[in-house]
């Protein structure tokens, strides 16, 4: 096939100094089924992004991990579990702190206080709206708990108070995972990244987080030749 | 905003072994125009891909990197460069080979022999359609000559030879730059790595091959944020 002469760019000292980067992939092609077969054998980390995003590489392409939701995913299976074998873990706080409840907080506190505390919060009710909090579940700063609960009583709004109780205990558990969760803008040692994998890998649901976000993203090897030109 | 039942996905053994990747980003959100001053600066390389893409960070996001014609690229300007200061460079076949032109072979090579000889081949032409290669032009393996020069007259089809000199020299360094350039699927090291950035970004073109194919593809920080559902 022959060549045309437009083609060719030579070094010229007069070109603007501006070059237009070309499209890289259309998102059809890039949608892909993977086993977690696939996924869990050969998963090679290369850095991380902008501190938020692990890139790493496996059989099949490039990988695009948000640490922020593999962490979440793999704090709710424990969550979940822990709940499930009534084994969850507390932290005690050291001076059990105070927690004024709105009307609406009150409310849904009254719905769920069962479930928080299979949880592993110690919560205890006393006069008019105000909760005292002794202790948190495993993996949350303790000095945050009124954060913590005012937070996971905001999820449980007053459409949902009617709900399963295995859908309360979902959203708790989404909630306290997301909050536990390292977050997005953190550096991590290629350990933690090499850690949050594995662990991911062993979880319920390793590409989709508990609200039901991608958590892995894949440029296929095909799609970023095609990208290239490449035959 | 209420988050319906549906979208947790909770531990189960029962659940199918596979996921579906969500798809990446569409190529309309990816095409972005970037100085090369904003590429010269802070390129951080992650690893490679395939043994074939140098996967790397810079402030606006990630880049992918195609080895070969980075590589071409660089050498293109060279060739160029040195054809243009009638400096080139040779290396000498320690016992010269003869090579038979087929005619059209030899009407390429009637049309181009000067522009070969610029480059640095050395050739004779003996009796008949039969050539004395006695030396290359330099980066090129010495040990495929005859190959080298058959595919340099190939892209120098009939059409072309009518074409402007700037024109078949341009084609000509095309030609040896992507003969003599790094291949896909060979390991390279982070030195390596480093090296054909830093001479690609001093290029006339770094983002442009000389046939006019993606050197660099980036995936934008924001567009990975939004197909992560990143608000
Ligand atoms: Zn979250
Ligand atoms: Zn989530
Ligand atoms: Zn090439
Ligand atoms: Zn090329």
């Amino acid at each position: 096939p022959s060549t045309s002469a437009a083609q060719f760019v030579a070094p010229s000292s007069d070109r603007p100094a501006v070059n237009v980067l070309p499209p890289l992939v259309s998102a059809a092609g890039i949608a892909r089924e993977v086993t977690v077969e696939s996924l869990t054998k050969k998963i090679r980390v290369l850095g991380q992004l902008e501190d938020s995003f692990i890139i790493a590489t496996d059989p099949e392409g490039l990988l695009l991990i948000d640490q922020h939701v593999a962490h979440e995913r793999i704090l709710f299976d424990k969550y979940r579990a822990l709940e499930a074998a009534r084994t969850s873990e507390s932290q005690n706080l050291l001076v059990p702190e105070t927690f004024d409840l709105t009307p609406a907080q009150a409310a849904a506190f009254d719905a769920v206080a069962g479930e928080l505390e299979s949880y592993g919060f110690a919560l205890m009710r006393l006069s008019g709206r105000t909760v005292a909090i002794k202790a948190v579940p495993a993996d949350l700063p303790p000095s945050e708990a009124r954060n913590i609960l005012a937070e996971v009583l905001e999820t449980i709004d007053a459409e949902k108070r009617g709900a399963a109780r295995a859908t309360l205990r979902d959203e708790i558990a989404a909630s306290l995972a997301c909050r536990a969760a390292i977050k997005i803008n953190m550096p991590l040692t290629e350990e933690k990244m090499r850690w949050l994998i594995d662990r991911l890998l062993t979880t319920s649901s390793p590409t989709t987080c508990p609200h039901g976000r991608p958590i892995i993203l894949r440029l296929k090897k095909r799609d970023i030749e095609k990208a290239f030109h490449r035959p």
